[in-house]
């Protein structure tokens, strides 16, 4: 790996930033890093925990940010981003970490100026919190990172984020914005909805006996509504897909309950799928 | 709590027998633990981790049990109980842990001797993995253990396994084996359809990207295929209507989707119900 970076810069401090900037100081992957969030007790907060060295409710404190770091909600992405690369020196790259990329990426390719090197991200970290007293650098550890260049993008914000990533202890993955979108509906999306319609679905007294795997399902589908509203609007087209899918699968298995195809043979192949053990 | 009990039996030494037997020695909620299992590696692992002073592959030692808990598979339980009960002194309360109990229940009540104190029982734990190896008393606490007496269910066999439920750290839950059935179809064995069914629907490249709720679901869906047949098998009726509850629910997400109707409220409500913060 190279020379840590001198400054980073993190835009919105909540659970994902928050845990970012503690993973980029404690592996000491840059000097420095400078948080911006408009919520002051977020700013107290991420510095408290250590998560930011220097904290402002403005952009001008990334003059001198190497990488730019937008972590903020994911229908601010673009003007926060455009206000950003406004600040920032001559080749900054900057990233963003939104759960939907093609919208936001293919937009800000198009709409920001040539003096910043952008490129889309997405760390594949999170839990049902949020804000940064919440934010945990261990929620990061081993996770996918996926970086979503495409043909404007500049190689070497491929190869800082990548570095990055893998100095804040991250898998790099290499994927277009599309492709992204139709895979992370198929991972997290629409997990997300199949674990709301599991708890919407469950008795009264269902949860006097929930066992590990409903108390699993229980915590998804606690996660902050406001957020997911936003990802399941952005990107609809994938989930409904991903959703099509996952209610044929449903029909294969109704009907192997009742017997018209071997339920063994079917959940035999999802559990070879899945990673487990043959048998 | 009254006295210890004196000598507990475990008839199958697996995940969940061994789970209860470690718990049992180390809460002291008994003197001595008996495990009876047919395979000599699991008897082997149960004594080397401590689950069991002693192991046999006959019911012998049941001889002395005041408490025997048959931990066998589904289909076997009917068997091993009739065997186990002609073995332990008279006034022995008899329970099981399969996870689905209508049928195993009515049928033991109808057909063991007056001489034993049977009462259905089902610890809501485990893991995708299976085996002494993997046994943890962890897996235990907390967790409901649900009793399902009947009319012909004995009271001392529930005040006898109630103590034992508390006293190896769970929390005993009184439910009619009709009842348990239909609450467990909701929060445990449409949970593992439905993490099938997730597996199944994600493309190849899932993998690559899946986050902590992603690995969640497949983990569950790596459990062991044999177990899950059994159980389908059984509690094949509230699982279809479980399954047509879940499906009704995801109709709704996906009109709310496509802007039918408002998906924020949908989605508050669910969050409410899973027990996360107004949001």
């Amino acid at each position: 790996m190279s020379e840590p970076l001198g400054t980073v810069g993190i835009v919105g401090t909540g659970l994902i930033g928050a845990s970012l900037g503690l993973a980029v100081r404690r592996r000491g992957a840059a000097r420095r890093v400078v948080g911006v969030d408009i919520d002051p007790q977020a700013r107290e907060t991420a510095r408290g925990i250590g998560a930011v060295d220097e904290a402002s409710d403005g952009l001008d404190v990334l003059r001198t940010a190497e990488v730019v770091v937008v972590a903020v909600p994911p229908e601010a992405v673009t003007e926060v981003a455009l206000q950003a690369a406004a600040v920032v020196p001559p080749g900054a790259v900057l990233c963003d970490v939104a759960s939907v990329k093609a919208a936001i990426v293919r937009d800000l390719d198009r709409r920001l100026p040539a003096r910043v090197r952008y490129i889309g991200g997405h760390p594949m970290a999170g839990s049902e919190g949020q804000g940064p007293h919440r934010a945990d650098a261990g929620l990061l550890a081993g996770r996918p990172f996926v970086l979503t260049p495409t043909e404007r993008t500049d190689p070497a914000a491929v190869a800082v984020m990548t570095d990055l990533a893998e100095r804040v202890g991250m898998q790099p993955v290499l994927l277009s914005p599309e492709d992204h979108d139709v895979l992370v509906a198929q991972v997290s999306h629409l997990p997300y909805l199949a674990a709301a319609a599991l708890v919407a679905a469950a008795g009264d007294r269902a949860v006097d006996v929930a066992g590990p795997t409903f108390e699993a399902f229980r915590r998804v589908a606690s996660s902050p509504v406001e957020l997911w509203v936003q990802i399941c609007r952005a990107n609809r087209e994938a989930i409904a897909d991903a959703l099509a899918r996952f209610r044929r699968e449903l029909d294969r298995l109704d009907r192997a309950l009742a017997g018209e195809e071997s339920l063994e043979t079917l959940l035999r192949r999802v559990r070879a799928r899945a990673g487990g053990a043959e048998g």
